[in-house]
């Protein structure tokens, strides 16, 4: 039996990664796609709550048909689970996103919060990126993708445990293999830009540059850099159980 | 030493939960303000990347003064950090919140997620969210803010741990005392309203309620319940540690 998949992603429905992936999902699923109708990045696991969701039909050149919303990719998830779709899918595949997510970002992440939206409800879910944002190659993450997708439907993991993946973005013969990755805790070096418009008003542009900091060799920025896949298994249980007796101790004397 | 604290919520710089929240830290601190224009709940981990962001003035009726930021509690944070303040706060403090972030909510919540920006930064952080809608009383909620950032302040804990502090609205006497809680994983029975507006189009409202589920007594949720103050540790590495192996293994069967 084919599985059948949710695919969403961040970038946008018009998006070429998004366009990669269901491309070779297709080949092994049946797959609805129900995505941001514009790019969403950054966005976190943001949903809307004060404004209507509007759902619009896409169709991609007569290669796949999907929904267009004009909400987060949380809200995608969301909606399609609880109002669009007639069934519940087997897996949700988020992406291919353009650029990493890995590090710190993972936190700030749409394809993530994706994923995590799955996960949340139940199902098997992955979040896929390819870690480059000038002349992406789709071909190696869309396959990995449908390969890491059929495992996942033959054998489930725990449903609190949604799979992050990153796909260096080089040819298929320099990718040096596959390896389970932890997020890295590496922050940006957040600069703003402050300008002033045209009627004198200052405003600022966000920009910066991840630190380097020293980390493992196995957290998923350094195995990154080195041309490994790589797949990070994530939860969203986000108590920080190391430091629970510590606390009550603390509170006690409060 | 004073605390320099910035303050940060995600219900707005005019919300009365920041407002009780000030006056009550500017007892014991030194306060700085920077906090979203209009209202940001259910944000996530959102920050701003495709827009500029403006900073405006905003004055309390003479009883406090801060600034307004166009964007996210993210946002307010990475600006005021970046490009306002003059030093390095002691603390962040976001609150306090109309509403609990507690259970799965904790993942959506702008509130908590100027408290991670914090943590990021290295600096020890407190959400505060006081657990109703209506007739809120910040009253104990803004006292015990103060108390904790205090305790912080003088025994500063792990720099990637922050404090997600929940506060049952009710009088004082009637908090049983605080504990201790672990984030719980209660989700929401998610309904989505089908209308259709006056042009013959069709739009959706999310709403629902918390499905109940059954947990152990020391999650957040059924403390709160008991009226409880309740304090979770939280922290951002989303690695589900104990998955590795396990994924491991699979993938090299891949």
């Amino acid at each position: 039996m084919k599985p059948y998949i949710l695919v969403t992603n961040d970038d946008g429905i018009q998006a070429p990664g998004i366009h990669a992936l269901i491309m070779e999902l297709q080949k092994i699923a049946d797959v609805d796609v129900v995505a941001p109708l514009v790019e969403k990045s950054a966005v976190g696991h943001a949903i809307t709550l004060s404004d209507p969701l509007r759902v619009e039909k896409f169709d991609k050149s007569g290669l796949w048909q999907g929904l267009a919303v004009n909400g987060t990719p949380a809200d995608c998830v969301k909606i399609a689970l609880n109002a669009i779709l007639d069934r519940k899918p087997d897996l949700v595949v988020s992406g291919i996103n353009l650029g990493s997510n890995s590090g710190i970002n993972v936190i700030y992440s749409g394809t993530v919060s994706a994923a995590t939206e799955g996960a949340v409800s139940g199902i098997p879910s992955i979040a896929i990126s390819l870690t480059t944002y000038t002349n992406p190659n789709f071909d190696v993450a869309a396959k990995f993708a449908a390969k890491m997708a059929m495992d996942l439907y033959k054998n489930p993991i725990d449903k609190r445990t949604l799979l992050n993946i990153n796909v260096p973005n080089v040819a298929e013969d320099e990718i040096k293999g596959v390896k389970v990755a932890k997020q890295g805790m590496a922050n940006f070096a957040e600069k703003f830009d402050r300008r002033v418009d045209p009627k004198g008003r200052v405003y600022y542009w966000l920009s910066g540059s991840k630190n380097m900091i020293d980390e493992p060799d196995d957290v998923d920025d350094n195995l990154i850099k080195q041309n490994y896949i790589t797949v990070t298994p994530l939860q969203f249980n986000l108590t920080d159980f190391s430091k629970l007796d510590m606390m009550q101790e603390r509170i006690a004397k409060l």
